[in-house]
């Protein structure tokens, strides 16, 4: 569990942030970090954690998404609906499985969005995945902290209840690796004339979410660029 | 969901009646009683409640648990840790399937007690089965509405059964798309001399795997095939 990191972003209420706490303390969690909280440290975050003070104290608070989630190689975003962007989604118990499945290897963030607008689609692109809680139609808005408890919760679960282990000899590519791999296709993408530079957008995002799916490792990710490595002096 | 109760023993904080209210109508319940709250109504109840007002004005307020369990076919109660009584202990996700299989046609409570002491031996005497969540040995004390929001989280989830439903609205490739993919990649590693057409074993069988684990959609697969044709109008 050590190695499951949970992101808040520009959370508002420093109560959620302690009831955060509170929350990840009671599942074994430990590592808690902030993007742009509004009022941190605040007295409503330390009544709220109620004894997870540790936590707070070590919260790794920084001023943009990409930071928080430095080293990660899996990435859960948390999205109170299925958006129009067609990314991998997944339901709690789906997303926590497979995260007790690779956290023994793997650095993995879930990542919360702000209490009144969650997520925005550029911080949901930074995520491999999207998790979605089912909730009443009527009235779906979960608060903050009750959503992190629902995650963590079920992350608890599955790691002491563990379902399937996927076998993963080799360690995963981090998203730094990913990053590069993606850059070097879409640069030869262009060089071929695959893709309209003026009009990327469509086509990087499903490549994207192609890659996100197959959970490349290290190895894999070098292999592959190499092979783009040969097209290149090939076409230069 | 109707026949489902929420009950809640002497609870001390109003910001936890609340936060419970809309935890509830979260999860498309509606129906709650509170047993000696220490005070109620208050402005931190609907604070918390963020919109699930409507359950708080109709909560059933009553002076011991047996009036709040009137006309209950099935009780739960909640318990931090498994009592020396011996009792049918179940885990949230046991009582949410149970629960869903029977709510249709039975008065269901779930009983929770106070934030700073649980149910008494006698008031889990009342109960027909108690429900543990699991946490983290070290830090096993749950906030009162956080342990409501995953019981009302599990009972939702059960009673509707959200399948796996992993973005898949494109159909799969089939087996023959999959080789013709594979099979002019293949030829296109020869082409820049990144595959030894010699020994070619471990290398394709890698790719092989990678894509298999991938789940290539058709759509996928003609986009990446579009791609190889572009390389290879470029260096022939």
């Amino acid at each position: 569990m050590t190695n499951i990191r949970i992101v808040l972003v520009e959370p508002t209420h420093p109560g959620n942030i302690g009831a955060t706490a509170r929350a990840m303390k009671n599942m074994g969690l430990s590592s808690l970090a902030l993007v742009n909280p509004k009022e941190f440290p605040h007295r409503d975050a330390t009544t709220r954690a109620s004894g997870a003070d540790d936590i707070l104290a070590k919260a790794n608070i920084v001023t943009n998404l990409s930071d928080a989630l430095a080293g990660c190689e899996k990435i859960y975003g948390t999205s109170a609906r299925a958006r129009r962007l067609e990314w991998p989604l997944c339901t709690p118990k789906e997303a926590a499985v497979n995260i007790a499945s690779m956290s023994d290897d793997a650095q993995v963030a879930i990542v919360f969005g702000r209490e009144s607008s969650g997520l925005t689609n550029d911080e949901l692109a930074l995520c491999h995945y999207h998790v979605c809680i089912p909730t009443s139609g009527e009235f779906s808005s979960l608060n903050l902290a009750a959503a992190v408890q629902v995650i963590v919760y079920e992350c608890f679960a599955a790691t002491f209840n563990p379902i399937v282990k996927i076998d993963r000899e080799e360690p995963l590519a981090d998203n730094t690796e990913l990053k590069g791999f993606l850059d070097h296709l879409y640069s030869l993408m262009i060089d071929v004339e695959f893709l309209n530079p003026a009009q990327p957008k469509k086509l990087t995002q499903r490549i994207q979410r192609l890659f996100a799916r197959s959970e490349l490792s290290k190895t894999e990710v070098n292999i592959l660029r190499g092979f783009l490595s040969a097209i290149d002096n090939k076409i230069k």
